[in-house]
């Protein structure tokens, strides 16, 4: 170059031209040696000169046109929640991750906070991933998944407590939690159920299978029981005015969706003067720390998550043979874990 | 095409060719008006029959290709945290991403679990991002810096403890957080200071300094007052060992690290007949709700992030001027809230 870049950052991007030149190789011998593909015999001396032209030219390949060369990307989409997870599903993600990667994909999270469900399946589409692996709370529709196919991907599984016609249904049925918790409370004799319904409206599709659960485990062992639904959001005063008007209801029981919930309701009821368990047995779900921190130590259910390795195997397998049977699976265990709060 | 392909995900995915071809005008065309091109002046009806091809072959335009034809691309890369970032962050989190989007960027989270942080760097660099804005407790090298830049990124934003040399800096100093909780302990009368500083590796980032701000508020405000670090894992077992020796060290105030840790801690004490905060003190940080409902209620520190649309305005500013001054924000504000554990 005969003119001197007024600013570095207008400095021309380096390509794998550039280090064929630097090397004294072929364009083709520096892909084959920086993505390591090992099908073509290239001596090690020849490796090294490529290598440290990158080096010196601070060139690192592109993953977009490699994909483009190559008819297909090693991307795997993971929408991103925009409810926080908690940390039950946030190690979980962790471990889906880590799985993913030693399987040599590159694993990018996406938020379609704001957008419809066709909006956000184009907007992952534009991306090109080879697998898109969705959690429940993203709601993916029957369209979305044959725009995703249609752009290449082979893989669409979803992660969550319903199945989408076409995609790969790794079903987590919440219904399981929520009957786990209303067995356990029949169980201790209990009969007027309260069931806690968070008022955030990205959990939903999370509380009804749970209420749902609860309603067949009631349905099934206990013919004078009954279950009252209760709108309740995770803040203080919420938790308050429900816990004000609690004898009312005649309630001796509640399950209180998930642990934090829980924490906020008992506290609510304790300060009402609301005996726990003694008048209203409480549980939770997800069996958090902080449970075993409050007194009484709080009653939860347990659940049992896929391992991450199990996730990134079964994408790998779509990946591999995306024309297989469009496999359902269930894959949650619940199991209650009393402590002194019911 | 005269064979039917066997599987349809063998059919070939479809191009804008294809579209230009249905429509009957030319690639071009077809690009202005799926990427909304405005500076180009195409009639509504030409328009119309674009986008109706498009959508009955399945056409969805391909990010990195027009990315590679354009020389940069809208993508904000987002690196994710593989230690669980609390409510506070994950809020703070998803209002940056929104902020993003309405300005038109495409944002992806990319997780650099395992990697080093020049490994990660250079991973990152393979998606060829406009911008990368990395949370602070993922370490980000000059080196890593520079590879970004090389490789197109016009802006490379660090938000966290630290600065990186060659990074646009937003400088969020836990120093505050850690001087805030001290003063506050000093002026109740404390001297004898505890400092938790979690055993889970991932969080010295944000622990070191926080300690360091203790002991800046303790040696400006107390001539006889003293700081002991006490390493503890969030788990109760370690809760527990720290609190049966409490007496041993003669402290009368703790400062949590936050209000989880702080939850954690406040039980041991109270299990271990140590009366909160008669005999000692307690202080968390990051005001979350479970404080408020613990007894005694939490003390804790409060800290102001930025806004997201502070965030998502630097980047932008940044992308369109790579080569002003590298700027260096101060943005963390904090504040102590007493409630009754100090």
């Amino acid at each position: 170059m005969s003119q001197t870049p007024k600013h570095s950052a207008d400095a021309p991007v380096p390509t794998s031209t550039d280090v064929a030149r630097l090397a004294g190789v072929s364009r083709a011998t520096v892909s084959y040696v920086l993505n390591n593909t090992s099908a073509v015999r290239i001596s090690e001396p020849t490796r090294r000169r490529v290598r440290e032209a990158a080096e010196e030219l601070g060139y690192v390949p592109h993953a977009a046109a490699r994909s483009l060369r190559a008819g297909h990307s090693r991307m795997v989409l993971l929408p991103t929640a925009h409810v926080p997870v908690g940390p039950l599903y946030s190690r979980f993600l962790n471990e889906v991750q880590w799985a993913l990667r030693a399987l040599d994909y590159t694993v990018v999270q996406y938020g379609s906070l704001g957008l419809g469900a066709d909006e956000a399946a184009r907007a992952w589409a534009e991306l090109r991933p080879v697998a898109v692996l969705s959690l429940g709370e993203i709601g993916l529709t029957p369209h979305g998944v044959r725009v995703l196919k249609r752009s290449g991907a082979k893989a669409v599984i979803t992660l969550g407590p319903q199945r989408v016609e076409g995609a790969h249904a790794l079903v987590m049925d919440q219904r399981a939690v929520g009957s786990a918790a209303a067995a356990h409370l029949l169980e201790r004799g209990r009969r007027a159920i309260g069931v806690v319904v968070p008022a955030e409206p990205g959990l939903d599709l999370f509380s009804r299978p749970r209420l749902a659960g609860v309603r067949k485990a009631v349905a099934r062992g206990g013919a004078d029981a009954r279950v009252e639904p209760l709108t309740m959001a995770y803040d203080e005063e919420s938790a308050a005015r429900l816990a004000a008007d609690w004898r009312g209801l005649g309630l001796d029981a509640v399950y209180a969706y998930n642990d934090e919930y829980a924490q906020l309701l008992m506290r609510a009821l304790q300060d009402a003067g609301v005996d726990v368990p003694g008048e209203c047995a409480v549980v939770g779900a997800d069996d958090l720390l902080l449970g075993k921190l409050l007194r009484p130590r709080l009653s939860t259910v347990h659940i049992e998550l896929p391992t991450g390795r199990e996730i990134a195997e079964l994408v790998d397998r779509v990946v591999r043979e995306p024309d297989g049977d469009v496999e359902r699976h269930d894959l949650m265990a619940a199991h209650a874990v009393a402590r002194e709060s019911s």
